[in-house]
C-alpha cells in the first residue's frame, strides 16, 4: 500500500490579490520557499514532496502519522501568511490513493474557501507490514548532448515538458503518477507497474517526443530509500551495467 | 528590447552522483533554495526569474548590469555547494533574446564540464532609452470550481501542465516564452505581441485543451513593473471590467 | 539524563578567508541559513538547537540516534557549500552533557583542521527511560514599556546582552547552561535545578542588571514538549497566575 | 554621514503567544529566516544587517533611499506571517544614528501595540556626497588553539559573549555599536573612531577579559565596500604584515 498526502494552501488564490496583487517575484519565492520548507519537513521522516501545482503539492507520506502530519501544519502556520490543509490517503496504487487524499481534502472545503482552515483528513494510514513504495527515477538519455549543450534554452524546456506532460498521461494510464523534479529528471510513484510495462510506457513516451527514456525504479517499505533505490538504478543504467531501459532495484 | 539572462548550475548533473546518488528530497531542497534565491537576488533588482527546469533558469533582467549579475554569482559561490554560469542577451523578441543568452553561455563552455565554472558572457545590456519588457499574467478560467474543487489533484495537474505544454508551443510561434509560475497560471515574456495575436493564441489553446484561457498584459521599461501591470490586468477581467479574454496595460 | 549535541562547521574559519575574504553579509546569510535549517531538522524530532556561536551550535538532542544524527549531517554536506560535525554527550546536567560533546568533537580533530571532515561521535545517548530534560525560559519583565519603547535601540541591547552575560555566569554555576534566543528571551537547559536555586539565580541576575527576570520551567521526556511547558509557564506569570518569579511544569 | 536603519517586527511579542504560545524551535526558525532574508535584501544594496535581537534589527543602510525600504516592507509582508516597521536615521556617529533611527520608529507606535503597521519614518538620508561608512571587524587572537579546540564549547562561548559585552560598552563611549556576527568575530559602526581610540578600546576589553582583540578597519562610501575592507585589514594582520592590533584601510 502506498500512502499520498495532498497538501493545499487555504485560500491561497484570494490572498495573493488581496487588497491588490502582491509582487510576483515575492509570490514565487514563498512558493518556492514553502516548497523547500516541506521536503525538508517530510524528508525527515524519510517521505518525499513533490512541488506539482505549489499551491497543490504531493508527498509521499509512508510511515508518517497523524502527529507527524500535525506538527508540520502547525509549523507552516507559525511561519507563513497562510495555512495549510492536508488529506491522506492509502490504497494499492499512487493514482487511486491521490484520489482518496484529494477528496479528505475536498471533504473539508473548497480550496478558495475563507471558512476552510488547516484541514487535517486522514483517510487511513500505510501500516508498517502493508507498507510499500514504488518510485521510477526517469530521465532522458545524454540531454547535455543533445540538447543543453546545442539548443537553445526554450527549445530544450519546450522537450522537457512535451516529455513531462506525456509520461504524465502514459503513466496514470497503469494507475501510476509523474511528477518533474528539474533538469530532466522525473519521478514516478509507480506501485504494481511491473519492468515489461514500464518498458512500455517509457518506449510509447519515446516515440511520441524524439527522445530516448529511461527508469531506474527503487522498492521499498519507505519513500527515502525508494527514491534512493531508483537513483542507484539509473546510475547502473548510466554506467552500462544493463542494455535495458529499466533497472528495477529492491531491498 | 527585452534582456534575457540565463542561469545555469556547473556540473550540476555529475555533482549530484558523485560519490554516489546524493538524498532526493536534498537535491529538491536546494534547488527550490536556489530558485528562492535567485528571484529575491533579481527581485531586488525589479527583474523577475522564472525557474524553468531549476538547473537552467531564465530571467527578464532589463536594468541589471554586469556588476549585479557579478555580485549575484559571487553570493550563489559563498552559500551553495556549487557555482553558476550565467548568458545574457538581448533583443526585440524574448525568444530571441534567450537564443543569445543561451549561445552566451554554451561559448563558456558544456553544462557538464568540469573545467567551466562562473562564466558571465554579456551580449548587450538594454540600454535604458530601449528598455521594454511586456509580460503576459495568464490563467485558467474559474479552475477552482472546475477543477481543484471537484477533481482529483492529479488530473487537474494534468490539464494544467498540458495548458502548460501548448501555451509553450505556440507563443513559441510568436517569438515569446512560457513559463509556469504556480497553482493555475503561466507567465509569458511576449514583446512585440499585440492583442489579436495573443487573442488567437489562448484561442487555440482553449481548444486544444478544453479550459477557457485570459490574460493580463503589462508593458514597462522593467520587469517587476511589467509584472505588476498584468497582475492588474488580469484582475480587472476577474472583476468582469472588460469581457475581452487580454487585456493590456501600459504605463 | 539530558543529551546533548555539539554542531561545529567543519574547517570554517580558513574557508570564509579562502580565496580572499568572503562578502559579509554573504557569510551572513550563510550562517543564518544553517541555523534555521539545523532547527528545522532537530525540530522535526521534537528536539531543539541554539545558534550559540553559529559555527558551533548547540542542541538539545533526546530522543534521537545515530541515524537521525547521520541524515542530518549527510543533508548539510548535499546543501552547502561545507560539511558539519557532531558530537553528543549525555549526562544529569545539561553543563557535563556538552563537556562530553565537545570532548566528542575535538577528538575527531581541530575545529580548523583541513583533515577533519563528517565526524560523528556520539559517547553515550539519553535511554527512553532516563530520558528527562529541564528547560526555563526566561525573559525581562515589561521590556517594551522600560525598554524598546523608550530607550534607544542599541542601550537596550547593551541590556539584553548585559543580562545574557549574567546569566550565562550564574547558571553554569548550577551546571547550566544559557542561550540568547531573540527580543529578550533566553533559554537554559537546566537539569536538576530546583525553583529556590532558580529564584536565586534570577535574584542576582536582577541585582547585577537592574532589571527583573522571570521565569517558565518545563520538564518532560523530550525537548520539544520541555520547550511548550516552560512558554505555558512563562505565560501563566505574565497572566499573574502566580507572585513568584518561577514556574515549574511537568506532564 | 552614517545611515542607520532600525527594523522591528510589528506586535511581535504578543503574536508569539496568541492564541497559545508556539513551538519554540518553529520561532527560532522564522526569526533566522528573517534575518538571513533581511541580509540578503539589503545586501542586494550593498548594505549590511545585524541580527541585534531578531526582533529589533539595525542595519547600515548608506545607499538605500525611501523605495528601497519600501520595497523590502512589502516582501516581508507578502512572505512572513507579520509586518516590520523601519526607522532611518543619519548622523556623523553610528549611535547618534540609531538613536534618531529608534525615534522615528518610537513615533509610529509601541512595539507591541496591535495599531502600528509598517511604519517606515525617515529623518534623513546620506547623500551620495556626505556618505561615508567606517567598520571595524574585530576577533579573538587565535581562539581556535586557545578556546574551541581545549576547552568545552559552553566555556568557550562565555568567553566570546564576556567580549561581546565589554566591547558594546567600551564602543558605545566612542559613540559607536558593536554587534556579534558569529564565531569570535564582531562588527563595530565606528565612524570617527581614530587607530589610537580604538587600539586603547581593544586594550581595554583585552584587560577586563583575558583575550586578545585585532580589528581591520575598512572606510568607504558604502557598507559593503567598507565591510570587504575591513576583512583584507584583519587578514593583513592574521598574516603579520603589521604588528599593530589596528588595520585601518580607505579606498
Amino acid at each position: 500500500m502506498i500512502q499520498i498526502t495532498l497538501i493545499q494552501i487555504d485560500n491561497y488564490g484570494p490572498w495573493t490579490v488581496t487588497p491588490g496583487p502582491r509582487f510576483e517575484p515575492d509570490l514565487q519565492t514563498l512558493q518556492s520557499r514553502l516548497y523547500g520548507d516541506l521536503e525538508r519537513e517530510f524528508g525527515a521522516h524519510n517521505a518525499i514532496v513533490f512541488f506539482n501545482r505549489f499551491d497543490n503539492l504531493i508527498a509521499i507520506s509512508n510511515g508518517m502519522d497523524y502527529e507527524a502530519h500535525k506538527r508540520i501544519q502547525d509549523s507552516i502556520r507559525n511561519r507563513y501568511p497562510f495555512t495549510i490543509s492536508m488529506g491522506v490517503g492509502t490504497a494499492s496504487t499512487a493514482y487511486e490513493a491521490q484520489k482518496i487524499a484529494t477528496k479528505m481534502i475536498q471533504m473539508g472545503g473548497g480550496a478558495q474557501s475563507a471558512d476552510r482552515c488547516e484541514v487535517l483528513n486522514i483517510d487511513s494510514l500505510a501500516s508498517e507490514d502493508e507498507s510499500i513504495v514504488q518510485i521510477a527515477h526517469i530521465d532522458i538519455n545524454d540531454i547535455t548532448n543533445t540538447l543543453t549543450d546545442v539548443e537553445n534554452a526554450y527549445d530544450t524546456s519546450i522537450s522537457v515538458y512535451d516529455v513531462l506532460y506525456n509520461l504524465m498521461i502514459e503513466l496514470k494510464k497503469v494507475d501510476s503518477l509523474c511528477f518533474f523534479i528539474g533538469g530532466d529528471n522525473y519521478m514516478a510513484p509507480s506501485n504494481k507497474v511491473n519492468p515489461n510495462t514500464l518498458r512500455d510506457v517509457l518506449q510509447k513516451v519515446d516515440e511520441k517526443t524524439g527522445v530516448k527514456l529511461k527508469a531506474g525504479v527503487g522498492i521499498a517499505k519507505y519513500p527515502g530509500r525508494a527514491a534512493d533505490l531508483a537513483d542507484i538504478g539509473l546510475e547502473d543504467i548510466r554506467a552500462n551495467k544493463t542494455d535495458d531501459s529499466v533497472l528495477f532495484l529492491e531491498d
